[in-house]
């Protein structure tokens, strides 16, 4: 983390915060980061290693993954008002963009386990480019579970992939040959698809753009070749649709709590230390 | 930009596309990026660079910048197919995320001109950590204004720091001597600090959460007495409330297009080239 | 790999090759790698990646992965002198210590297979630090199994771990709710341990140092709890008694392939192209 | 050392040790590393800088260079068990590979100095790439010469600069107008060519792949021209032949100390801090 | 500045300071830096972070900016001999690197005021590739304006830019649209050029190699058209004319103290730290 | 070459060449470089790949080493306007440091072997950080020697050392014993010590701030004890000095051209290629 908080600085500050070296003296300061919005709070933690890493003192009033309302102080930060001023954007930065992710991702979790208190929420590789770490990590502070962070996690054949291939079965005779370490799992379109793949053999089958119905009998019959095999769901899940495919998955995966969730909106509020 | 694409593809393939490794041969392919929703388009010269980078040919249709309807073809590729598999999902994040960030700029420069054929529609840098460049390049390409890329671009002087330094006037003169080919901008959020910040010399005013009444009688007061000075606005801009302060600035600043703007749809669909 | 071979150019090189500058010209030259001992042949790829690099032009005799008997010519390289002394050393590394890795690889797979021809020899994670990825790939050109490598490819509980933890099947059950797309596999010293393991779903247990006698009542025990369980063997794997746990393992594990091989030898010829 | 670290970590951990992260709390713990085999131990620095680098607290219990029986205790660290976890293999790897190289050394140095106690025993660069830094220095902990760390080091004439260039004397010529800096090494093959060098004013003279009768004549022929010039005999050199060379040089050099010796064993034992 | 220094120590010590490791044991030592030279000192609080990187403690005798004689002690370090003979070369380096263009500076600043209290002497971007940064410092600590550090800091359109576009006027005009936060600066030869670029807009001229009648007769000019505008002087500025044109400018640059300013001398005296 | 070219465009440029990218189309141009004073020019292979680096075709009219009267074109670059203007400024940093260094050099060169064809002139480590690689190159192509480019290139003993080791015997034994392939040179600032090193058996030694009568009876008392010693001459070393030292030294080393030689003038005019 140490690295990308030097490179986000870098990108923030550029040869310095011409403003503050301008502007302030040697002040002390304290800055208090309060919630604008009802949210699920993260990147605390990295707003705290960008704060300490500009050699400020930093303390988190709740810790990552609470539930918030708005006008909820989740920050104290004291130290140079310089280093305060300079650092201010990008720690806010990472809270809300992480606070909005945890947020999207709770609530997908919460309205999906009203009709099954079991199923996972997951996320996709659809993220900023650079930043993937971080929404992953919002993804899991918000109740998800990650997915691959990177295309070595896993074996996930996808339609291009089996374009290429041919088969489903002969895809997954390959991939099971690559290393035992590795789970393997086949995207499919159709009840056809997703049968083959069970019987060859995948560790999972992720249904690709069903409706609940199709996913409904898709699932039966994965289960039915073999009740280990896990079920993922995707393909436009969003709060409204997630209901209805809860029941016909072990996880529902959604793009959208990356790519399209907006920012939480915090403040910070930056006052001078009086000393009587 | 080399750099960039480097470090993002190492954050998406890891130690390599195992799935790709393990499945696919030497065959040829070619790839066909769509759009699936009406947007402006972005990214399509990171994605080139992206696909350049992997050793595949890559042609635009259209030109970042490009308002495009759901279901245009916006790009092909052709190569290897190994390299397509890939590097598809950076490619696509880009296009994405920057067209998202395009789209919703597009559409606040069009409600703002219809009032004020003359209005800029600005950034900010409430930005994701490590992608800043791609998103103010995303907001010039739906007609923006980038406003800073860093802290060292220009001097503004904002609550936080005028809470330092006293007064508005001070705060001024010294800005305005760190160097001579910086611009100056005071934020003010009431009209006293915007007629001190113009009568101090200050280059721009940033008006920040005013009432578009409010707006109205600052800029007026501003030109008053100085006409030469910018006048930006800024504080929850939205679609909704832009049109009513078009006519009070000379800039419009919104965090909305690049923190919680949604992004666009696009998909690849890659097929195996066959020779005859 | 093109930023591994800069740097790895750079840790040979420094400075400069003060004694090719100082000494040669811009002649062209030709240069010859022979095999120096019998060896299955590793590490071309990255040759040919070091003398491009460089500017030079490779071309493989043999592909990487060949069983060669010492004498046999593996690649052949033209263009200037300069650049081919250079890169001589970097370029014969590789292929020496990856080829060491390929043919002790092979040695084990070859005695193991006699016996089991299904089991899988496995590598480790006791490799050369900042080298892992070449080693790894030198197994697999042996025809082994590549294993983790890195901590983030697969969930292993060790004996540190279960220390810690208390319960295997506790430990098991934390494991499985980090991401439903890892693999997780348990370290057993007894065979109560291999039991446990099983019983609570981990998906392959690893018997560590257990005699011959002992790793076949617990794979045994294991496959009747769960057929579908992977069972990998592991602890002081030779060549010399390989052949006896063959029959009870899906996988074998062997650290001596990276940290114990002895380098396979190989010497490069150069000549000056003389032009009639 | 502290850049390589993180770059080692980075290469074993990847995006997180997802094991311990999954089944570890905030426990403290001590760690024990003992010798499995005799050695002479090396690489316990930077298995303390790796510990350090973690926030744990490493105590040597004996110091680099020393040489231990199997059983011995080497190093104690104590602190989080989540850190010791995740940074126990980087740890091992480094003691194991250089106590490996080390020991190798230390043995050809024994056996040298029974025949000639003044010859010293140096490297080569036939070394890991990536590790030679590592590996000189636990040849020097092991009593050897470090030889040429980079090509910059000194200038040393092999065979396939000779071809470029023609003949001895022109060679050592242009060497010697380079920098009055560098030491100038010559690589004879034939008792010709070494006096040839010798003659030429080089500093040093290579003995590459001579019998021993061969190197005796060479040496002596070396002495008669200039006694002031170092003799070094390389080639094939083990433990079995390194005794017939040890009167007919000053220094001999060995690729094998780091290409083909095998790794020491050591082990680490990770146990919870039990408070009373 | 960390990563610098870190890259500038690389620089200077490569794979390690073999003289000091070779020569010398544990012991404590105290250095002293002096002027050895008339100057303003800068570059102290490089040298500093240079000698605290490597575990030394070190104190400011004088602050960066002050005018020193020839023999004052500006620095005392304390702390193990070896590492401070290794950092010695480059906290030298930084210091009379930096003072040399500090006391040029403030040389040129000095002659020009006492005919015009209010001009700023400013930089140039004529500097030693990587260096910028600290000559840009210490420039300022000479008591000058450090202008561009970078093309992205303002818009400067140069005679081969105008080439290119044909017309002042022009230019001036897509200037302005890039962004509000941006100045726009034109460069002139020609009393026509500058009158164009004034009315155009820009917020600065550059007279370029004007005679001071020239600069005198345009700078008049200019203000009449706007008197806000700032008038910049360039071109072969030395200590000998700089006078002559300080009346005609608000900013006069000058590449001399960059790219031709002789280092100022310093010596470092290194004890070793004697204990009764 | 090519990171730090990239690094030192990223330090001219920053986010981007704002100037030209607001004001230049896609036209094609030339660029014509020319001396603006006699000098050894150096620095156009640097420049040339700056220009190529950028996608440009450069031209060199001269090579590297000649000596120009001012006027005189040296190089040619074709090719896209915008990469042009944006690289001018960094290549010709490049040629104007160089050049500055190289023209000093061959001064020294000059005056030096008028009194003795046979001494060299050397550098010193007094270079701006960062930049020594180009410095001590300037050096050679001026005709003199690089000297040390780091710290591990050679053991130079200096006065600093002698202090913690007490004598200068000592010091030249511990410094034979690093390793057979590194030169021993020991700063002498005495008679007796000059002496004392020679018969200690170092390789060179170095008269330290010595008139040149001292240095005349040093230099012929070190040649009696051995004819092979190399005598560097150093301190305060001048144009107008060299000539006096130059019977009594090998070598002469001289901060000067480093550290207080002006830059060498040059100019680029770029103009738009205007197709019939």
């Amino acid at each position: 983390m140490a690295e990308d908080i030097s490179r986000f600085l870098s990108e923030d500050i550029g040869d310095g915060d011409i403003t503050t070296e301008a502007l302030v003296d040697d002040q002390q300061a304290v800055g208090v980061i309060k919630a604008e919005s009802d949210c699920v709070v993260a990147g605390l933690i990295e707003a705290e290693a960008v704060f300490t890493h500009m050699g400020l003192r930093a303390r988190m009033v709740v810790v990552d993954g609470t539930y918030v309302k708005s006008g909820t102080e989740v920050m104290r930060v004291a130290g140079p008002a310089k280093a305060m001023l300079t650092s201010e954007r990008l720690a806010l930065n990472f809270i809300m963009f992480m606070s909005g992710i945890a947020t999207a991702t709770d609530h997908l979790v919460k309205i999906a386990r009203i009709v099954n208190p079991n199923v996972r929420v997951a996320g996709t590789r659809k993220t900023t480019p650079g930043f993937r770490k971080y929404e992953k990590k919002a993804i899991m502070l918000g109740g998800g579970d990650p997915h691959r962070f990177r295309l070595d996690d896993q074996i996930l054949i996808k339609d291009n992939h089996l374009r290429m291939v041919g088969s489903v079965t002969e895809a997954v005779r390959r991939a099971k040959e690559y290393s035992f370490s590795k789970k393997v799992e086949v995207e499919a379109e159709t009840l056809a698809q997703a049968e083959e793949g069970a019987r060859a053999g995948a560790d999972a089958i992720l249904l690709d753009n069903m409706t609940p119905k199709q996913a409904e009998t898709a699932y039966n019959l994965i289960k039915k070749v073999n009740p280990y095999i896990t079920v993922e769901v995707s393909g436009g899940i969003r709060p409204e649709n997630i209901g209805a495919y809860a029941n016909h998955a072990d996880v529902i995966s959604a793009g959208y709590i990356t790519h399209s969730a907006p920012a939480a909106d915090f403040s910070m509020d930056i006052q001078e230390t009086k000393l009587k």
